[in-house]
């Protein structure tokens, strides 16, 4: 299986000491050696930095660690691979235009038999199980949504109709983002938490690296961080309810 | 005006050498600051690498620099900004996906008046003349195929009756590729180079940094260089005909 990490927040944040702990599973601490990605919103636009190497060995790894790239919505995922080869067109997270706005996808699981029928919209470029949904999943929006649903919770609905199929085929854990908000899904596994005032010191769990965020922040922020399994040892992460997609808008948490 | 730079090859080939010139124009020694952008087709997956800073001073340019990815096919662009504000959502190459294939575009020049009606198909993030012409040129592709053509050459003559209305709303030098082959035009600067045996030493005209590619290179080895200025002072660079789209697949130069 795979790892995910996804972040929202309501003020341009950057991911650099998650990104530690999170690097290190990618062949260091953990098994995850098939590739890894992330992508960064900047804005309507996104940064994807891809890498078929493992993350704990990737150069372009080492950039993402070291240079703070400030987003409202961050995916990544480290790849253990299931359905399709190794190679940078199956690595994760994937990108798709839909109504204008860059969708950006990364799912951890494994989707067996899953053959939907694709109109040619949106068709995936590598092998996966995970693509192959992704392009279903921006078909069936735009087949029900010609243009973009002006409310956000109607879109988490209409993500939660969507999810209630695909799951059906095996665990569903995806990340899902437009740069506006952050949907998430949990089948199996996938932890979060909100760090907002009074900020304290995290230590990660991978590596004994600590940071004290009462520095680093002011009393209006809110960062909400959403991972498969929890970063740090020492703050209290909060399981996802199973089979619900959530929002994740602001650095707030909302359950249609 | 921007700069492009385009590589198609029969080897994956790095272009770390080529780009060290390119990149130094990004603001060092000429005005193109407002950004930059590289693509690498490796297989049909593709990393994009968009920076919103000057490549002179982009810590991922330098990344790009001393990291060798091999890849068939590349695109790469620095930015002078015209139409749309500097920003992420309007930094070259843009991307988008048709028939199951990653397209990477980059264009320099200046659409004016470029309304083109777009169908929902392919709808542009930011605000450029570019990202729209990219958007209007992907639906008329699907519009007239359904599927891929089997054919590089009838792709070929569909892009030259694109360009030819394009064009006709101001300067549209453009690269694009589908990690098959490599498609370009020119209205007004671009030029091209195809390197092969016998393999000599070239010497950068922004930098003084040569290299001795029969060195690094085998008998077989082709590399096309497509550039709006000539990046070395010591080779014979060809220039493109105006007004034609023509295609470099292989390393090797096809016109209609």
């Amino acid at each position: 299986m795979c790892e995910l990490l996804g972040m929202n927040c309501n003020v341009p944040t950057d991911i650099c000491f998650s990104f530690t702990g999170f690097q290190a599973r990618g062949g260091a601490t953990d098994v995850h050696g098939d590739g890894w990605g992330i992508a960064f919103f900047e804005g309507r636009g996104v940064r994807v930095f891809l890498d078929p190497q493992p993350s704990s060995r990737s150069p372009v790894a080492e950039l993402v660690r070291r240079y703070p790239i400030h987003s409202l919505n961050v995916i990544a995922h480290i790849r253990k691979a299931t359905q399709g080869p190794v190679g940078l067109e199956n690595t994760h997270p994937f990108m798709r235009e839909l109504w204008g706005r860059y969708w950006i996808f990364a799912h951890n699981g494994n989707l067996d038999a899953y053959a939907p029928e694709l109109d040619g919209s949106f068709l995936p470029v590598g092998q996966t199980d995970s693509e192959r949904c992704f392009c279903h999943l921006l078909q069936t929006l735009r087949r029900r949504f010609p243009d973009a649903p002006p409310e956000r919770l109607v879109l988490l609905r209409a993500l939660e109709d969507f999810a209630a199929q695909a799951r059906a085929h095996g665990p569903f854990n995806f990340l899902l983002s437009n740069g506006d908000c952050l949907f998430a899904h949990r089948s199996t596994e996938l932890y979060y938490i909100i760090r907002q005032a009074p900020f304290a010191v995290a230590h990660l769990k991978d590596q004994d690296v600590a940071v004290d965020f009462s520095e680093l922040t002011s009393a209006q922020d809110r960062v909400a961080l959403i991972v498969t399994q929890p970063l740090t040892d020492n703050e209290t992460w909060i399981p996802l309810p199973t089979e619900r997609v959530v929002m994740f808008a602001d650095g707030v948490y909302h359950a249609a």
